[in-house]
C-alpha cells in the first residue's frame, strides 16, 4: 500500500468522509491480503520502496488476473512482467499499457519522473531486456534515456554517445555473448553501473552464464551484477540508486 | 591522479612556485606511467571516481612494491588488496596501515567521511570479506558502520539492529553458505543493497557459488551482486552510490 | 500388498470363505507380479511402509494403465504421479480422483488420518509441488495442513502463521529461486523440516539447482532435502516421520 | 539457553537464593550475547531443539575459544565440530571430550539417551562422517548404534545386520562413491532414512557430488538427503525425528 | 564389406561366373565408397568386427536413405539406429524390420546366434535403451536374453533371476536415476558387466549424468560404462566380448 | 564500407560525376548509420577486414530485413547467417543466394578468389557447419575446397585425401562427438589448423562441449579453436590467415 | 576366499589332516570377517572372480595394515592400490612387491598367466595409470604386454605396433588430454577396447573429464570406459574379458 | 629431425665424409626413437613445422632429462615448457637458456627471425603466459614484439599502442578475468588474432574458464582461441600463421 494511499485514508477520516469503521476495514489489509494461493503484500512499497510486482511466468493466467485485480483495487496501480499479450487482453483494466518488446503490463506509472537513468545495449538482440529495465524504472518514477547497439566491436559508436554518460546518475549496461561492454563503459565514467547479462549467444555463451561471469569478473571494480535477462531487477536497483537520499 | 593533485600543480604554476616546465613534466604522466610490466593509470580517479588499486594476488612482491612506490610518488596515496604482512613490511612507507583481517594496505585514506554505508555479515567467518568492503569504502571517503553475525538462523539478532538500516544510505550484506541474508534484509528496507557471497561453507556451497546464485535469484528485486569474496568491489560500489550526485 | 489385505486372505481361509488353494494363488503374488515390462512389488507397503507408486513420466500410457489395473486388482488402491488428465480419463476406475494442480491420480486413500503435516510454500508458483506432497501424505494416512505464499520478502506473512508450526509434527517447506525459506522456518521451530526445491526461477536458478544447493547449505542444521520438484518424496518422508514408532 | 537452565534461574528466585536483579541480569542474555565478532544465540535450544553449535572451520582459533567459553559459562555445555586437536588442547575445560575420528569436541552431552538411531556406512573410509553423526545424536540425547562397512558389493554383510533395522527409529546411511547403499537399505525397511554422501572416491565422484545426486534420485521414495560429509546435520535431524512428539 | 562377401567375389572369379574385370570393379570399393556427403566404409566389418552403422539422428532423411541403399547394394545388410517409423516406410527394402521401442531398422541380421548376452533393466522406462542393445547384439550374431524391471528398491525381483546370471557370458545392465543396479549385480557375478546409464529421472538426474557417474564410481571394480542411452554401443561391446577369441 | 566503395566516391568527385555535397552526404555515414535499434558499422570492412554481418538468430525478421536493406544500399553486399528460408523470401534483393544447408544468405560475394582454404568434416552430420565456413570464406574472397566424412574411425579415408593438405594454406576441421579429427590432421601437416566443434552427439557430448574441450586440449600444439557450431567464425579466420600480408 | 583355498580345506578334512571342527572354524569366515571398521569379504573371489582389494587412499595407515594382515592370513595373497612406499615398508610381509610407478603392493600374484592383454598409452605421463592396469591384470592371472607413448600426434608410432593388436584378446588404451587414442585404435581392430582417461592435461582437460567424455562419445561403437585414472578397474575388466568362458 | 639435418646427412654421403651404412643408421631414426617410456618423433618438425617439444609437467625429472638429451643429440635443439629451475640446473647443456617468468628452457633457437608477432596482455599478472608465447614464437623463428598491461579499464593505454597493430602480421592477446581485451583489439584491426585466456582472477573466473568462454563468444568474428594459460600453443600458431606460404 502506497504511503499516499494510507494518508488519504487517514485524511478522509479526519475530514469525516470516511467512518472510522470503514477506515479500519481498509487498513487491516495493511499486513497482507490473503487470496489463499497468494498473500498480497500491499505495504511493500512503504517498506521496500518498490511495490509488489507480478511475475507472470509460472503462474496460471487466472492467478495473474486475480492478483492484478486485487492489487488494482487497493492501490490503482500494478506491474506485470513476463506477460503475454493474451493476459493483457483478458485484463480489461482501463489505462493498462502493454509493452510488447519486454512483455510488461503497467497500470499507474508514476507520472513525476526524477533523476536520470541511462540504458545501453551491446546489440540489437539485447533490446527486450533493456526495455524491461527502462519500463520498470519509468514506472517507479525515474527519468530514463536509452542508447542501443553500441557493442565493443565498434567502439566509435560508444565514444559518440559519451555525453549521455555525464548526464546520467546511474547506467544500466545490457549485453550478451562475451559481456565486455560494462567493463569498457566502467572505464569511462564514475557513475554506478548495473550490468545485466542476456541469454543472447550460442555454444559456450551457456544461455548468458558467460556474460554473467565476465561481468562479475570485470577489471573495473564495483559493477553491480543482475541475474541473466533480469531487466526488471536492474530497473528496480537503478531507481533505488537514482532516488537515494 | 587525483583532481586536487592536478589543481595543486596548476595553482603552483599560477603562484610561481612551480616552473611551467616542471608542471609539464608532472602532467605528462596524465595518460599513464609505463613501468613496462605495468602501465599506471594515474588519472583513473578523475575518470572513474576510484583510483587504480593494486590487486596483490598474482603479482610478484617486487612488482607490487614498484607499482606502490610509483603511485605513492604521484599522488601520495594507494590501496593494496589481498596483500600479505610480508609485503607490508617490505613497503616502508610512512603512514601505511595494514588491516590484517582483510589483507589491505592503505596509505592516504580520505579523511573527510560522508554519507553512511552499513556492512552486515551472516556469520563470524564472513568478517574478512566484510572488512575488505568496509576499509575500501572508508579509504574512498565514506562513513561506514558494521554489524556482524546476524544470520537468518536467529532472526531476532537482525531485528534488534533494524535502526541501523534506517540510518544507512547503502547496505552491504556479506554471507556464505545458502546466502539468504540479503533477501531477508531486502524485505525490510528501501535502501540499495549490495550482496557479497563468500566462500564460506563446504560440499555444495561450491566455494561460494551457491550463495552467489541464491543472491542473483533473490525474491527481493534489485539486489546488486558482486563476485565471490569481492569485498573490495562492494566497497567501491557502495562508495559510488553513497556519493551519487 | 497391504497388511490388511494379507490378513483378509488368511481370515477368509479361517472362516472357510476361501479355499486354501485360492488363498495360495493369491499369496503367491507376494514376491511380485510379472507383467514382463514391469514387475509389481505388491508387498512393498509391508516392507517399506509406502506402497509401490506409478511414476507416469517416461512410461507409455498403455504401460501406466496396465500397471494401475494390476495394482488395483490386488489391493484396491494405487497412486499415479506426474499423470496427465488424458491418462485419468482412460483409466475408468471408480473412485479415482484426479488432482489437476499436481497431476496425481489416487484411488483408495487411507481414510484414517493421523498426526499433522504442515506444508508451506514461498510463492504461488510453488503450489503444484506442494500439492503433490500434500496429496501423497494424505493418501498414505497423514493429516495435512497447508499455508501458501509466505516467502521471505514479506516475513510478516510467515510470522502470522507461526501457530501452525507448533501444531505440526513435521513441516514441508517448498521454495524455488534462492530457496531461503527453509532456513528462516528452521530458525523458528524444533520440528523436523523437509525442504523441497522447485524449478521456479530463471537464469542462475538453474531449474531449481540453486534452491537445492542453498537448502543443503542451510545455516540451520538438520534440514532434510529432496530432489527438485519432488513433492511426492517429501510426502512419503513426512508420512514416515509423522508415523514413526 | 537450555530450558532447564531458565527454570533453574526462576526456581532460584522463587526460593530466594537469587535476587530478582541477578536473575534479570542472567535472563537479559536470552536474546543473544554480543561478542562483536559473534552474537551467541543462547536460547536456540529452546527454539530449535538443538543448541547453537560452533563450526570451527573458517574461524580463527581465538574466535572458537572465546565463543566456547562464553557458551560454557551460560549453559555448561557446547559442541565444536571440525576442530583440530590443537583447539582441544587450548580449550582447557574440564569434561571436554575430543573425538579424533570426527574432529568433534563435546562438553555436557545429554546423559539420558532415548529412542534408537542406527548409523550405517558403505565403507571404512566413510567412518569419520558417520562418527560425526553418531557423536552429535548422542550429545543431543539419542541412543545410537553403528554398523560399518556394509556396502552393496557384498550384500550378505548388510543382510546379516537386518535385525538392527527393526530396532531403529531412524537410520542414517553414510556412503561415498556411487552412493547406492541408501536405496538398497530403503528397499528393506519402513523407517525414515537419512542419507549422507561422503567425499570418498576420485575422478567422477566429484568430491561426493555423484553420491549426493544419486541419493537425491533414489528409486526408493522419501529419503532425506544431507550436504556432502555433513554428519553433524544428519545427527541433528536423526535426533529431531527420534524425539518427534 | 563382410568377409564372406569378399570370399564370394573371389570364388565367383575362380568358378568363372565373374570376370576378373568385374571382380576388380567390386573390390576397388574396398577402401570406401564416396557419396560426397558420406564415405561408406564397407570393409569396417572386416577391420572392426562390426559393420558401419547408420546413426539417423542428425542426418536428413534423404541422406539416411541414400546411405542405406548403398550399403544394402554392397552387402545386403545394414542397421539404422535412432530412426523414425517415417524413415522405415520410405526405405522400401524387403526384409527390413522396424523395432519401434528402440527405433532400429535392421536388414540382414546374422542368423547364426552364439554365446549368451543377458540384458537387465532397473525399471520399465529403461526398456527402449535395453531393446537397442538387445537388437544390436542379435543383429551382430549374439544370442540374447532379457529381464526387465528388477531395480534395487525390490531386491527379491533380482534375486529370483540369479540363474540367468550364470548362463550369461556378458551382462548388460541398463538403469537411470541413481544407477545403482550395476553395482548390486556386479557384487553377485564374475561375468563382465556393461553398464548403460539412461536419461530416466528428473532434477539432479541431469538427463542421465548422475547414473553415468555413479556407474563410473561403482564399488565393484571393472564395470564397463557406456555413454547415456547408448544401447547400441553396449550391444556392440557385448558382442565383441561374447565372441572374443 | 568497402575500401573500393570509398575510392569510387572520391573518384566520382574528381571526375565531376558527383558533387562534393553529395559525396559528403555519402561519407558522413562512415562512422555508423543509426537505425535506433541497430547502429550499422559500414566501415568495419576497412577496419577489420571483414564487413559487418547480420546474425539473424535473436533478431526479429523485420529487424533483419531493415538492416540488410540499409547495408545493401551502402555497399551492395551483405551476409546473413542463421537465416530461415522465410527471411530469404521476404528479402527480394536481386542476386541474393540462399545456402539452405548452412542457412546463409549472401549478396555480393567477392568474385576474385585467392589462396586456398581446405574444409574437412568428420561425419555427414557436420556438413551444415562446414558449409557455413566454406560459404563465408568464399564470400570474403578465398578459394575453398571441401572433403567430407573422413572421421578417425576409418583413417584410410583421410589418408586418401592427404594431397589436399599440401595444396591448402589453411585447414578448417569440423567435428562433433569426441572431436579427435583436428589432432590427427594436425599430426600430418604444417598448415595452420582451425578446429570447429559441432553439437553433433548425445549424452556426454554436451551439445558440442566435449568436442570443444578435446580440441582445446589437442596434443598437437597451436590448433585454433572456435565456439561450437561457429562455421562463420572459422570462415572469417581462415580468410584472414589466407590473406595475411 | 579363493576357490582353491576352500578346496584345500575340504581335502584336508577328507584326508584327515584337519578336524571337522577346525574346518568349520575356517569356513565360518566365508560370509565375511568383521574387523568392526571393515568387514572383509573373503569369498569375493569366488563370487566376483576378483578378490577384495584394498584401496589405500582415504584409509589410515593402521587400517590398511590390519586389513592386509587379515587378508594375508586367510588367503596368502592381497593387492593394495594407491599405496605409499611408507605403507609398503610398514607391511613387513614376505614376498610383497611394491610397484613404485603405480603405487601398488602385491602379494601372491597368480603365477599361471593366460590370454593376452595389451596396454597402450598416448604419452609418457600416462604410464603410472597404465602400470596400475598392467600389474592388476597380471596379479589376477592375465598375460600382459605394454606399448607406451604412441599418441595420435605421430600416428606412425602406432602403426608400427599394429602387430601387437592382433595378438591381444583385449586392449587397454590409456590417454589424457583430448583422449583421442581409443577411437583411432578402435578403428583398426576388432578386439574389445577398454579406454582409461587420465588426469594428464591442464585448463579445459578438467582433470581428465574431457578425455573421459571424449571416450564415451567415440565414433567407434562399443568402447568400454573407466573412471578417470582407474587403471585398477581396467585391469579387472580386462582380466574378466580375457578369461571369459 | 630438422630438414637441414637430413640434408646434411645426405650431403655427407655425397661428399664421401659419411659411409652409406652410417647414414642409414642415422636415418633409420626417422620414424621415431624408442626410449620405451617415450617414443621421440624426430621428424615432427618436417611434418608439422614445429619440432616435438617436452612438456615437463607430469613427467619425472629423469624422464625430462633423458628425452632432452636424446633430442639434443639428434638435432642440437629442443624446447622444454613448464620446467622448474631445478631441471634447468640438472640439464648441463651448453647454450641452454632458462626463461624464469615462463619456465621455458630453450636450446638452439632459430637465429633468423622473420615476420612480426605482437603479444599484448591485459594485466601484469598475465605476463608469464605471454612470455611463454613470445619465447616459443622466437624459438621457432618469428620476430616478436610485446606490449603489456593495456587492459580495457584504461582504453587510452591501448589506443596509444595502435601503431604496433599495423606492423604485426599476427596478434596474440593474453587476458584473464572477464577476457574482454581480444574483442576490443579485434574491433580495431584486420590481423588474425589469437586469444589466450589466463587463470588470473578468482571466484567466478573459474581458473580462466570465464575468460575462455568470453573469448569463444567474442562479438568480433574469427578470433582463434587457445586453452587456458596455453602460451606455448599460441606461440606455435602465431609462428605457423606468420610463416604461412
Amino acid at each position: 500500500m502506497h504511503y499516499t494511499q494510507i494518508k488519504k485514508v487517514l485524511d478522509a477520516v479526519k475530514t469525516g468522509t470516511l467512518s472510522p469503521e470503514d477506515a479500519a476495514e481498509k487498513l487491516k489489509h495493511l499486513p497482507y491480503e490473503d487470496l489463499s494461493f497468494a498473500k498480497l503484500d500491499h505495504h511493500r512499497h512503504l517498506r521496500q520502496g518498490v511495490p509488489e510486482v507480478i511475475f507472470a511466468a509460472g503462474k496460471t493466467e487466472k492467478q495473474v488476473l486475480l492478483i492484478a485485480q486485487a492489487m488494482y483495487k487497493r492501490s490503482g496501480r500494478f506491474l506485470i512482467t513476463r506477460a503475454s499479450e493474451k493476459v493483457y487482453r483478458s485484463l480489461k483494466i482501463k489505462g493498462a499499457e502493454f509493452h510488447a518488446a519486454s512483455g510488461i503490463i503497467a497500470v499507474g506509472s508514476d507520472t513525476k519522473k526524477s533523476g536520470n537513468v541511462l540504458v545501453l545495449t551491446a546489440g540489437t538482440s539485447d533490446i527486450p531486456v533493456a526495455e524491461e529495465a527502462a519500463v520498470t524504472a519509468m514506472f517507479l518514477g525515474s527519468s530514463v534515456h536509452t542508447v542501443y547497439d553500441v557493442g565493443v566491436a565498434g567502439l566509435h559508436r560508444l565514444m559518440d554517445n559519451r555525453d549521455a554518460f555525464k548526464k546520467a546518475r546511474v547506467i544500466i549496461v545490457v549485453a550478451g555473448m562475451e559481456g565486455a561492454l560494462p567493463s569498457v563503459v566502467g572505464g569511462m565514467t564514475d557513475r554506478p553501473i548495473i550490468a545485466v547479462p542476456t541469454s543472447i549467444g550460442y555454444g559456450t555463451s551457456f544461455g548468458g552464464l558467460t556474460a554473467l561471469f565476465a561481468m562479475l569478473n570485470s577489471c573495473v571494480p564495483g559493477i553491480a551484477v543482475m541475474n541473466i535477462d533480469n531487466g526488471f531487477g536492474a530497473g528496480c536497483l537503478a531507481h533505488r540508486i537514482n532516488t537515494v537520499r
